[in-house]
């Protein structure tokens, strides 16, 4: 994250309105608040329009849908989208169920996201509105669906971020890919949801969206690869990686990065 | 905690149900099980009245709405109501959005609640029934809706308890002012509703509401500070709070308390 | 948990789908991934039948019902059963209320499960489809309950798999008590439902389902006992609990396990 990037989240601490999954919900909000942004979690269709106008991002994840919540999702979407304020979509497990699928499709149709979060497998199966997805973890690498990617941010005019040992972000012409991060990362569940909170207290204090999300995606994987050297296992992981959130230094951050940009 | 209150807990291990937010559901149920009462979580229609009747406290926490759980939930204050089982009342996010404002108005009306616990704007935005809070964290220090909180707990005859650097608690007269606790806990989620949970714990036990209200707000706190001088951050503090609460002695409650009675 | 159970769940990763409650779907998310499966949450009747189809086990836990839930369990429970795919029943505060007592009834109506797992006041309520909880809790020592787990276990000619202090799994004539365990593990939220999650896992690779069922219980009581010699307190038995799971080897489990059949 550059200077000015985590300095800011954390002057500003602002409020990002997460409409996500109750498997994540938890260390969704433990993660914004170590970062130092502000979370809030609001899902009733009848306040969803009025959290939002206070926000500075909206994160939708449909790690676990229903119909109310779908709904909620949608009215939430084309309210940021009519105030500018920018929306991080985190497609979990489309491709899994036609319903998710469609759920997405049904999103991305009533707002354009600032930025799609996904593993490899979610993106594929975004780009090409088609199944392959095995349940929520990913059957990809993200270099294998780097024209799914590419091809997903030009017809939406979005960046597309995806998480796997190297994440991929794409923005029309620009590519930059982050090869920070550690395996532990995908035993503990939520990191990806994580990813996406992150990316939306980056998007809510960068104009610059694939900058934004270029830089949520450095600081999951340096705070991941601290927190794994100190970890015993997955238990001890998440406890450090709240930890190194808090702590993070932007010097750290700068003199482990590994990110090349294409 | 006094002798009494924390022995009476670990004791009786009085079962206590949470109505309560999708967010904090895990951690609250934790801090109950940490210091010796029994949790349990019960939010349908059908099975509210049942599950009030059995319970010794019914803690009620609108963090995450929606009108199926608002309907629960006044079935489920009325019948502690005429059971004469205590109720707390955290009206998370009052004032951020008139559904939360009308959903808390529209539950003391179901029933009068033996504690309402909130931070300073909740319970600004509660006595003054108008907006002004800033998601769900607090924009105001305790000190400052001293006034709102004596105004709200004459007019409905409760304890009214405001969390914040410095807790106050307040009951018609009597006003406690506790000064423990650690900045560490406003970066760990659910911190404000791991406090009415604790605080529904200790109704259970104790017949005065704002005695219990008061040693809640003080076991939280000496807790807080506890665990903080063990923590890296807040993934470690919220792991050491939950180890402290589980071995807390009386003697050491009593010796940290910074207690002030006005 | 014999050679090959412990592997086969490492190697295939099976894919395991909870319909579970709100409280523990991210500790038994975390659970599952340390253990080495795969797990996904969906409880949308409109993707639950697809969501099964690909799931090599599900695993059914009613402890914060509602309607839409119940319905989706139900289709869920007729899918896996058509499919062959086995079901894992988790009867939360069974007895507690007759909601719950009704919902685990249509259950079993359903769908046969391969097994059952409670404590033993939920065994006993389920058995007797009578009352007697105390909410979540158990009342009751698992050998009280014996003949009704055996009863249960003939009627329905499933295995059952009673939680406490010692764990008892009966299946017909077939009994085994698994003596490790922690009285920690009580005092942790989830605990039980973790204990369901795992059995769904090892279920998915096993085809006996009271050998699978042996070797659930057999792995918790043994993390459990290893994550509490390390341990603080329930917070941090929680985090060398997921710990020790991620790391344990087989050969530890075959010299710790305390297990005696009868």
């Amino acid at each position: 994250m550059n200077r000015s990037l985590l300095s800011a989240i954390r002057a500003q601490a602002p409020l990002v309105h997460n409409i996500t999954n109750y498997v994540v919900m938890n260390s969704t909000a433990n993660a914004l608040l170590a970062l130092g942004a502000s979370p809030v979690m609001a899902h009733a269709v009848e306040e969803v329009e009025e959290m939002v106008r206070i926000s500075r991002a909206l994160v939708i994840n449909i790690g676990t849908l229903s119909a109310p919540w779908i709904a909620a999702m949608s009215v939430a979407a084309r309210t940021a989208s009519r105030q500018g304020i920018p929306i991080v979509l985190d497609p979990v497990g489309c491709g899994a169920t036609a319903f998710r699928t469609h759920t997405a499709l049904e999103l991305l149709d009533a707002a354009r996201p600032s930025v799609i979060r996904g593993n490899a497998s979610e993106i594929r199966a975004l780009a090409r509105s088609t199944g392959g997805t095995k349940g929520v973890d990913s059957l990809h690498a993200p270099e294998e669906v780097l024209d799914d990617a590419l091809t997903l941010s030009r017809s939406l005019g979005c960046v597309v971020s995806v998480s796997g040992p190297t994440d991929i972000v794409v923005a029309g012409e620009r590519v930059a890919r982050i090869h920070n991060g550690d395996p532990l990362m995908a035993r503990v569940t939520g990191m990806g949801c994580t990813a996406s909170a992150v990316t939306g207290a980056c998007v809510a204090v960068e104009a610059d969206a694939f900058e934004a999300a270029v830089q949520a995606m450095l600081t999951m994987g340096v705070a991941g690869e601290l927190a794994a050297a100190k970890a015993a296992g997955p238990g001890s992981f998440q406890m450090h990686f709240f930890d190194t959130l808090h702590g993070l230094q932007e010097t750290t951050l700068q003199q482990r990065a590994r990110l090349s940009r294409a």
